[in-house]
């Protein structure tokens, strides 16, 4: 496990730091960067992002699980099939998102972090999910709701951090950092779902 | 051929209006407008964006054809294998990329829309690409850059919206319009690329 974790304290099934391999290399990272513009500027606003949102993650989750839990096709995810959502996934997974938000703003995006981006990319498809919290909800979620929730994920953070900052154009300048890491993120994610030789 | 297309004189492989069926279905664009967020006031958004690009579309299309032509990675695909850019597949992808700008803003997320979105994410992947311009080049755009390019497509479109409207809250409420529609395609588009059962 990683020591410069900013806040992990025990969170159950969060394995940063212990993750296997990922298929992805470095050199691919940089190049995805450079495809999405992510540069050290970026990750010095989600630096500042990361401080600003600090307190309020359980806030931000309240309005994400509010978004998901509202929408039938996505809470099944977190339900078994034709059953009620389980609990204990929901609230499982909760912790380990938090902890996302902290990792996206703080975490240095280097092997480890790599690793871990293929660990939760298969924590959404048929390879891991349901394995972490032993639960038996869906298969898999949907690659292009995933894509999708990048809309969600990202606007919904706004007024967290333009309650802390004044200057519109820093929270503008923080958005887009936020919005280029979750894309990052997500395109990494997508490597499991894809067609050999095309992603 | 559409007769609504508000700009389509004649563009070389626009097929708007005669593109086969969509395996998507309406039910699932819907729910997938769901986890993206749109609503019709993002719509009515994106026309008066659209309003606003007009003029500017020639300028928008230098931006990110410049953003592309720096990224050896990116030209690749607009070339022939280890050869230069290919000019006339440039050209060619170029006039119906401006349609596009305009086809994003002002054109009802419809039954027509959605068969030429499946052409659109046809045309980035081994079954039409290379196809509509008869060339020679990459077979298939890599997905994981296609995700990624919603960063630049949708950041830099903020000046060109800036310099035609004086209210910052409107920008914002534009880009974030934008934003969302082109997550909407982007989601769409992964449909060739994905495994069975998992899109
Ligand atoms: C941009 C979009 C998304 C982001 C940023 C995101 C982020 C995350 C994170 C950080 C985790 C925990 C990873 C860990 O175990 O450390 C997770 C797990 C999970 N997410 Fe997502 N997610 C997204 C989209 C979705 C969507 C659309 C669904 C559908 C409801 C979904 C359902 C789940 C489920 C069910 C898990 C638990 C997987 C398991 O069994 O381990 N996610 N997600
Ligand atoms: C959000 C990201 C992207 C958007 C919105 C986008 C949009 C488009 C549009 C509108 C077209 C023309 C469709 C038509 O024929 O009517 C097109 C074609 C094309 N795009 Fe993309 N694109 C994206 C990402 C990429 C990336 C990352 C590449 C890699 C360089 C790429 C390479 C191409 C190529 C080579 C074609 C021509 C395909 C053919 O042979 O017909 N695109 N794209």
């Amino acid at each position: 496990m990683s020591v410069q974790s900013p806040k992990s304290p025990e969170i159950p099934g969060y394995t940063y730091g212990a993750a296997s391999h990922s298929p992805v290399s470095l050199a691919e990272l940089e190049e995805l960067k450079a495809s999405v513009m992510f540069t050290n500027r970026d990750a010095e606003l989600l630096r500042r992002a990361g401080q600003l949102l600090d307190g309020q993650v359980e806030k931000v989750l309240d309005v994400w699980y509010g978004f998901v839990a509202g929408q039938p096709h996505l809470v099944a995810h977190f339900s078994r099939p034709d059953g009620p959502p389980i609990a204990e996934y929901l609230e499982a997974v909760r912790a380990r998102f938090g902890q996302w938000i902290r990792d996206t703003c703080t975490r240095p995006y280097d092997q480890e972090w790599l690793d871990y981006q293929n660990e939760i990319a298969l924590r959404h498809t048929p390879e891991h999910k349901n394995e972490t919290d032993q639960v038996g909800s869906t298969p898999v979620v949907p690659l292009r709701h995933l894509i999708a929730l990048t809309g969600p994920i990202t606007t919904t953070i706004r007024p967290f951090l333009a309650k802390r900052e004044e200057s519109a154009e820093q929270v503008e300048a923080m958005m887009e950092a936020w919005l280029k890491a979750v894309l990052l993120q997500v395109a990494l994610w997508s490597r499991p779902y894809t067609r050999d030789g095309q992603w």
